[in-house]
């Protein structure tokens, strides 16, 4: 097998009406995604629940993440990164509207 | 379990005599690590192979790396990736003196 590659931050097509999801890697216990979001958030009042843990990195862009049973929201800058258990209940209160967020999420079977 | 957190960019201490490493995660099938480097190379005449697969991306700094029975080596700037199988013979030929160069590994069971 020959080493595969790419980069990160091309071919961006971060839309206002969707996001942009893109496997990097995937295998029998992991998946590595890049995430693109352009003012997006989850719908009010839904959580995002997961069966699967969550490495997420945050390395464009600003966002809020709100955790349940946390009283705000918690800020993202570039570099910020979060370790999400398995049915931890959060949800995305906010992305940037004035550029995309580029996110690099690890799922992975904890 | 609580969301644990942390900044990619904190806390650098790349020194010219030694990388840093720092894992991130670490699981039965999987360790993901930052690496802070500071014009480190691999040894002259050796070759870095490893057992497991990795996925690794330089998000700051510059790099060069070279692969086995390929001609050139490929330069890395910020946001490059690349897939390297198991037993895929590679070295970094050379590393920014000026800065810190940043990876983020994520070593894998492929």
């Amino acid at each position: 097998m020959k080493p595969s590659s790419g980069n990160l931050f091309a071919e961006i097509a971060a839309a206002r009406d969707g996001e942009q999801f893109t496997d990097l890697l995937a295998g029998p216990s992991l998946r590595l995604e890049r995430i693109v979001s352009l003012g997006q958030a989850t719908p009010a009042g839904e959580w995002l629940d997961q069966n699967e843990a969550e490495w997420v990195i945050l390395l464009r862009g600003a966002a809020k993440l709100t955790f349940e049973g946390e009283p705000s929201a918690r800020e993202l800058q570039p570099g910020d990164y979060v370790t999400i258990p398995a049915r931890c209940r959060h949800r995305v209160d906010w992305t940037s509207p004035d550029g995309p967020t580029i996110w690099l999420a690890l799922h992975y079977a904890a």
